[in-house]
């Protein structure tokens, strides 16, 4: 596969364009897509996310990045390269509900996840059956308050034996520790059953259902130590009435969950996202 | 104009229908639209709303109304008859933005809005000259947080000078006393620039900005002496995105404030939204 | 389950709502949910779908059906008894493309289907492992013009065979005969892959495509003698802008047919959808 | 203002974005907002869309359009200029319904609609108390098939007299002629009462009513000679059920028609819009 991503984030000032393009041009490559934003065009600063396509790109990105280095430096620019040959691997978590889960699952057979999933861990034995029928790893760790160190040990043990890159909480409704989340800082996406930031916190669908609603959302977000208070990279709702009880707002609730979050974790592979502050930029 | 409607709130128990459409059928009068809802059909509370045709109406409505007490007084019903020829009368509350106001009148002028809007009172005069140029009385009444007791008083006053019925808060950035909204209960709509429970209170664009949603939106709800709190009747969003500042969420915002407030005042003037407790149930 | 559904068709005038809910209370039934349309009050034709309770229901209803022979043939009504105890059976047809039938045995699963899927018939072998695993039989027929008397035969006796209530066409491909649809009608219900009208026939995608739109719909309906032409039931659409290629458009195509298809039965299961000449009414 | 917005469309190949970046960044622009999209990285079209700020813009532009000349003739590019101190100039046409004209000329009033509107034209005279109001002058010229050239005469007269570069047709019931079309070409946009190309020409809602459509749209497109084939600018859909007659349809409708007129042409306006064979490429 000869195509990469270049993300860059750095001060604004004019010519930052002509020198990137000037660069991949230099080295042969075609620019696909590109898209950017800039915080303020005076003092602001900078985000650009550009997709090329470069003829043997395997044997002469490694040259690529170290010319790039130069130009970093000149313009002050914090950046990745990304090649899609290099396959992001994705690690779930969940819990007894597994629409999120199977939703994910669904995709990713369908050729429509661009990631592998390597392994499925859970604090319920439910959702085994069908993970390993696909071949994937199940591990099955009880958790509540008490073990939450060692849990958490374990879990991060896997995470490195499978070398995860993104972890992604499908329904997973364990809290995770600061120790955790820094591990994996805007690498754990998480899917919020409510259009925060309303109904942040435990029971958000008995929550609306109390307070009379008449739409009901989900977020999908990056964890951060702040509970639900992460970067959104998605939140979508659905119309409800008077006559939905909790039961019912659950299951309109899971239709928006399943295909929220599976947009998150798709523009998060394509590398759409970007976080700056507790904010999210996300290139369409 | 022969229409009315009937709506009734009860215990519910079996042959509930069977005695409202026996007791209309035996005076004559063709149920049009029926809709009903029961919180619980064991020990629950009944709703019904019924649209009905009578020749003659106007003669025979004392008497059927007279014949309905000892009904609902078996059936322990709390009931309104409603007329389709005695137009609600409205008031609407305005400040400096107009785009609310401006969206109702346009719908009055149409002939969509069943209501005579017999006066607009704001605390500013810039919408004067387009409110009297469609002959409605605008009184401009100054109001600060100092003034407040006099300021209500002088609302109170023309309120009932002009026997409203119906008070719409189209963006009046003003807070209301307990004192006042209790001579309006359940007749006050106001419109809040977002989707509640998410950024009560002030500067809700700009807090949504803060946050980073990925949609904004606006909810219209009957006011109580619980800020932003009261049973909400209607909700909507529109998408955004990390290029939207504050102005253009406020203005994308309007956009969402206008459809959703006029809907609410169309189903309350309909006779579409009953209360119960802090919640409506809306019969569409 | 002491639950059943009444629906009734018949010339609109005043009182039939009376005599229904009069009958209904007579034979110690609670009406739980009522729903009810009138083409026009003058002269018109009357629907009702009307839900309730009856204690010892199945004991009931043999003598509940015989009393109401008298009521139907005064006011000229068409209607049915339905009850939740007996469960639709239903057959799904399927061609190549899986997530339509993906997503109805998922619902299925997750008991949010209100019916039996007693059989799968395919033209092809794919959707075989997912659906036996499931414990549902799976038929292959393979279909074409030149043999198409021979398979509608096979699907007829089979259909036969397993008592098939309703046939869902989740994404069949191929064009049912007059002959085949009469056995069935009004209930085969399809999902169309575009926003009916628009796109009628064949490669609706590449059609849209042609014609750059702006959104992409699903249309499910009962399928009639006249392709793509039969009663409507649910249509939904998502946005899409010039970047979308055909196969593009198929990918997000495909999340609205999954949830309409699915709308559209849930609502047929629950007696919700009444076909009025080429129209649908339907009960939400 | 010191802000322009460049245009371009060429044959696809590496090195399009550095040329113009380059050729920016060495005339002292910065680069505010870049927008591109390739047909084809292989042989393809290339379109991009590149805002920009320039101190003394006004001074500079001739010489920096001049320099442009041999760029664009090495790449064979097809470009445009614009700069947001040289006003577009409007026309509006309407037959009698007017929220179409009274959306845009709110829009229009809150300094949202980023033109001068400087004539309404219109085949009736409904319109013109609220246009003259507003200081536009108001041409009443009445029209119909037998005096369509007279009337197209005239028309095109006043476009000319008015220096016209946007025609927008604001529920204009009158066909336009090929020779009139012609004089503007991409230039006049149309709003249709119908989700396109379901119920192309007239009597859209009556007949979206006979096929019992579960949602009504409404289409905004550039003109071309084959009526409602024009390529697409936007398009927006809203729910409607069985108890939605003509009439009702036709309110629905309003609100859709001026929303989705009103972001085509602020579209229009601000550059987002290019035309590419029958379809269009809008920049978000």
């Amino acid at each position: 596969e000869n195509r990469g991503r270049l993300l860059v984030k750095c001060p604004d000032k004019p010519g930052i364009v002509s020198v990137l393009s000037a660069f991949l041009h230099t080295h042969n490559s075609n620019i696909i897509e590109s898209s950017q934003y800039s915080s303020d065009p005076v003092n602001g600063t900078f985000f650009i996310r550009i997709a090329y396509h470069c003829e043997g790109l395997v044997g002469k990105c490694a040259q690529m990045e170290k010319d790039f280095e130069q130009i970093a430096a000149v313009h002050n620019m914090e950046y990745s390269f990304n090649y899609l040959r290099e396959r992001t691997r994705s690690a779930i978590f969940v819990s007894k509900e597994p629409h999120c889960l199977m939703e994910l699952l669904w995709e990713w057979q369908n050729g429509d996840l661009d990631t592998d999933i390597v392994v499925v861990i859970s604090n319920h034995e439910d959702a085994r059956p069908f993970v390993e029928a696909l071949g994937i790893p199940y591990y099955y760790i009880p958790a509540n308050k008490e073990i939450r160190k060692q849990v958490e040990a374990e879990q991060v043990r896997l995470m490195e034996q499978y070398k995860i890159d993104l972890l992604i909480l499908a329904r997973y409704m364990q809290i995770l520790t600061p120790e955790f989340v820094e591990h994996f800082e805007n690498r754990i996406i998480n899917i919020h059953h409510s259009f925060l930031p309303a109904f942040i916190g435990a029971g958000p669908y008995e929550r609306a259902y109390e307070r009379g609603v008449k739409l009901i959302g989900a977020t999908s977000h990056y964890v951060t130590n702040n509970l639900d208070e992460g970067p959104i990279i998605e939140q979508d709702v659905e119309r409800v009435d008077h006559r939905d009880d909790v039961v019912q707002l659950k299951k309109i609730g899971r239709t928006i969950e399943r295909r929220v979050l599976t947009k998150a974790v798709k523009w998060h592979l394509e590398n759409r996202v970007i976080v700056e502050g507790n904010k999210t930029i996300v290139f369409h």
